[in-house]
């Protein structure tokens, strides 16, 4: 970015008028006791966008919060862990209202104001036996501190809460923007497998936030893989709530650019720690095509190499096999020539013209140890620019996914199947 | 097949007029002893028809190879294993010149008479110090007798050679099909990563084999998928000799149709046994989708579904995870509908209507306990089916696949790069 930032503690809990709480229902297995229902609210108003996974297969949350985004402004969000409420039929939307009702009411808000997020394992009912009872001790918990246990309280796999929060100047106004994510499985573009939440207490006009919001994410949770697999949950959710007591932001006013700069920087940053903290991941590998023909085929290059298996296995080894990402650029679907391909890790050729380039291999092998290392494409065709960032695919995400049996007998217990 | 077949043993050899030889060369590693150079040769002249791979990055054998196929009939190939000539550039296509030269000299034919393939690693050059002196005594071992080390010469991370041979009546001639392929890693639908050969004493017109092989081909190795990644070298050739002295298949005539059908039913044979030998494959799983609107949404649900990391994860593991199934439905692009999607498991309901069906899951998980299961996915929107043949990925995949690091010190060794 080209104006300067601060960093805050706190999470989706630092911007101004906005408050958090988290609380521990059981959802996923009653005898632990972890944190995994979480509420943020706006103590005032506010504009609210989001964006939400391509997935044919919606989770009844992200149905009912695209249908409240598009009745009027969101103000506050329920989320949890332990159950993703997808595949879930007409009882998993009258549990998501439940959700959105329990808090509503309490808060003295309308049902429509509350977005409603969920994350776990599909295909088993709700737990709504173990959530209800809790609504008014979340509400109760709710604090201006810091969103860090909200953030604790919307993860599954990931190995640990993942957050930033920011502050600048708006044309003289300090503002904030604080946001939390979490991943870790299911990841692929187009949305990643992952809820995001983001506040700020920024001045933004609800169609300026759509637009920023819309272009920060295609920046961003689009271009990271883990596994290729789309989730059927992905959601983003941003709330502005002018509490900085700026003035609102212009559409092409002085405030508007460095605003979504900094949405955008923030998305990234939360994008980027997707990926390291992907399921059994080793190894963060930047993907940056150039020289493509078209954008388009700069994407393609990127997501076939990112999606590999063959690659993403050659990544958990540390080899830099720059055979196998040529392989892979060549079925990408793009109208790329092999033999003007050239193939660079942290900028040293490891191929040339579509050939193996004269660098040592040891040197080459040091980069690739690494657990962060940049890969460029070069095809030499065009202009056209498109980076990705991915992970490798190691034994430990197959072991680690290879069978979800225990939630169904947790579910079995619970009386839902 | 609606009609008889007898099996036979010798694979490609099998066919009357086909000579075959396998020899050892050390092209992957001169100190261990092992068929990697194989010939297959016509005594009489040939129509011959081959699909190759799509990839962008095409190795120089399969330039080659297509080359001579446009030019006129192929009567022989060679092929070798422990190098892929690809990514090798003019050097490459030099050498697989070289390839086809030495042995069509020695046979008395063109030198564009001859098809080439290779597999095995990426980006090196080919050894010819090793492959060159052995010419002739390659072209020495031709004998009539089993296709058996041919087929053992072209086997890489294959566990074992896999070949065929079938003899059926056509139009009164006894007629034989024999065949060989190699898998086993860069499996992917659009040519698998693969060599396959076939051999035929029927009479068979150009156009007629061309039009027989490409529907076969759609219908066998472009309905397989391991690991999702497209090789540089897949090819399929076949040679069809006339031997057995039956009067050419005319088009539209009674011989057509059945030896289509049994060209088909060896391709297909072939290719389900390189999916049961995919690299550390431990599951076979078929998956039939029916009721799509159209074929083509048909088919990209059934490659969503086999191509994903998740959903074969749970295959590893045994598990009935009908929920991963559903998502990558969801995910393949066609305009399903949630709530009609029926899954089944070996015809039990794990999935109605898009919901847990009322199955024990405890039956459900034995046939996902087998080694070798279907899947049913009914879209319920029309009468489109595709068929899909597909396996597990396992963590010893990832292992298996780490480092090719020792090819690139044997050719560091050999001075080749």
């Amino acid at each position: 970015m080209d104006f300067p930032i601060s960093r805050l503690e706190g999470g989706v809990g630092a911007p101004l008028g906005f408050r958090t709480a988290a609380i521990s229902c059981g959802i996923k297995n009653p005898a632990v006791e972890r944190l995994d229902l979480g509420l943020i609210v706006s103590d005032t108003p506010c504009t609210s966008a989001g964006t939400f996974t391509t997935n044919r297969v919606k989770a009844a949350p992200v149905r009912l919060s695209q249908a409240h985004l598009r009745k009027g402004e969101l103000r506050a969000v329920i989320a949890n862990s332990g159950n993703a409420n997808a595949c879930t039929g007409v009882q998993g939307i009258q549990d998501a209202k439940q959700m959105c009702h329990g808090v509503a009411k309490p808060l003295g808000l309308k049902r429509s104001e509350i977005g409603v997020c969920s994350t776990g394992v599909i295909g088993l009912p709700m737990p709504m036996v173990r959530i209800t009872p809790k609504f008014d001790e979340l509400v109760g918990a709710l604090n201006a501190g810091s969103g860090n246990p909200f953030a604790k309280a919307i993860i599954t796999s990931d190995t640990h809460e993942k957050e930033i929060a920011i502050s600048f100047d708006l044309g003289g106004h300090e503002v904030r923007i604080g946001g939390c994510v979490k991943g870790a499985g299911m990841i692929s573009p187009s949305m990643a497998t992952m809820l995001c939440f983001i506040t700020t207490d920024a001045n933004v006009p609800h169609e300026e936030l759509r637009k920023g919001v819309q272009e920060a994410v295609d920046e961003s949770f689009n271009r990271i893989t883990i596994d290729g697999d789309m989730s059927t949950n992905d959601t983003v959710l941003v709330l502005a709530n002018g509490a900085s007591g700026m003035p609102p932001i212009r559409r092409g006013g002085e405030s508007c650019k460095p605003f979504r700069e900094a949405l955008r920087w923030v998305m990234l940053e939360l994008a980027k720690a997707v990926v390291r903290d992907g399921e059994r991941v080793t190894k963060f590998v930047t993907v940056d095509v150039k020289g493509g023909r078209t954008y388009l085929e700069a994407k393609k290059v990127a997501e076939a190499v990112c999606k590999s298996a063959l690659v993403k296995s050659s990544w958990n080894g540390g080899d830099p096999n720059w055979g196998r990402v040529l392989h892979a650029v060549g079925y990408s679907g793009a109208r790329i020539r092999e033999e003007l391909v050239d193939i660079l890790y942290d900028g040293k050729p490891a191929c040339l013209g579509g050939l193996q380039a004269p660098s040592a291999m040891e040197e080459l092998r040091e980069i690739a140890a690494q657990a962060a290392f940049n890969i460029t494409i070069h095809l030499n065709q065009g202009s056209a620019e498109y980076t990705m960032y991915s992970s490798d695919l190691s034994p430990e995400y197959i072991d680690f996914n290879r069978s979800e049996y225990a939630y169904w007998k947790q579910a079995r217990k619970d009386g839902l199947v």
